[in-house]
């Protein structure tokens, strides 16, 4: 039996899907039908992470994994990151997105970072990060498909600790995805975040760009 | 605090590091602290495949996710597929692996099957199929990177659903991996398991290459 969130996940994917076929996202019926989908949506639970929030002491204890090869992970016996290595006393910007080698992942939201690369540095920035729940030999992979991996430090975040102390998992089994998360973006300061972007649906990419969060830093 | 099961497979995952890197495979030290750290190993349950199961009766509703994009994910409406569809009415010989991106996946394990191609199909198999706890964008882009989807049809088991269901799950925490399976191979006549071997440890492999069920056929 589908749950109401599940069943909003797919409705979600499938009208994403639609337009994606039809080619149609000018279509007044289809956005019509978006932004019905969508409704539901409005009044989910906001994520935990929000102005303000210390990341590190909103997930005590979590680390995430650095991508690396398999054979690096063995040599660096399984080793794991803890978040204050990632934010204490640097200026990063962290997104996250539902998962290696998904569509608009891959096609829009890691190539709208890597291209303002040179904005980010002008303004400061230490390092911009991209975590997914995936495992840190999948992500890897896929960032050295891509080209992105001198740009950007990708984590792995493989069992959703990361994301579940943020609030920000959420069931994508609707598209053979299982438990990942948001697609969200941050600005996070010496550990304490600034800004925060929170796309409404996953399939969506409104918020999380580049774009926005330079204007927010 | 680390539970014993875990405590395991990560005192494997060292044994198989340490060879890995001293290159000191024929050492009998080496040797001997990996056959004492199996000890515990011999007595896990067996899984629920033996010679006789009905392969698709013990994994009953179960779908796996053919490997492919995430563009012909969105296409294909995110479709699953059905056990029957793949064991009915063939021949088959099928492997299952702890995750694409891993080190005896991609260097051995994969390449096995796709060296004897020509062996199977003088044997009057149907189709070789490799499985994984993976999404199936993951496994496919994988498959592409080792170039072997020509050879091999490749399967996601998202959930793990299907590797459950046939008691050949495994917890790889312990190298971040998360849930998991076995390492493992059959070969399934019509549903029907005519052979099936699963290594003592994900790490190794010993007992499910090409070789060793070709014999069984």
């Amino acid at each position: 039996i589908e749950t109401n969130q599940e069943a909003e996940t797919r409705s979600h994917f499938q009208t994403a899907m639609a337009m994606s076929i039809l080619k149609l996202r000018n279509s007044p019926a289809l956005r019509s039908a978006a932004s019905s989908a969508r409704i539901g949506v409005l009044s989910r639970a906001f994520s935990k992470l929000s102005e303000g929030t210390d990341i590190t002491s909103a997930a005590p204890g979590v680390s995430l994994q650095k991508a690396r090869s398999w054979d690096e992970g063995v040599s660096s016996k399984f080793s794991t990151t803890p978040l204050s290595d990632i934010f204490k006393g640097k200026k990063v910007v962290i997104f996250g997105l539902p998962g290696a080698y998904t569509g608009v992942c891959s096609q829009q939201h890691v190539p709208s970072y890597k291209s303002h690369m040179d904005k980010f540095k002008a303004k400061g920035i230490d390092s911009i990060i991209c975590v997914s729940v995936n495992d840190p030999y999948t992500i890897n992979g896929w960032a050295e498909k891509i080209g992105a991996k001198d740009a950007i430090e990708f984590y792995g975040d493989f069992d959703g600790k990361f994301h579940k102390s943020l609030g920000l998992d959420k069931d994508l089994s609707a598209a053979l995805l299982g438990p990942r998360s948001e697609r969200w973006s941050a600005y996070v300061e010496d550990g304490k975040v600034k800004a925060v972007n929170v796309e409404e649906a996953p399939s969506d990419f409104k918020v999380t760009g580049a774009e926005v969060i330079l204007g927010q830093i």
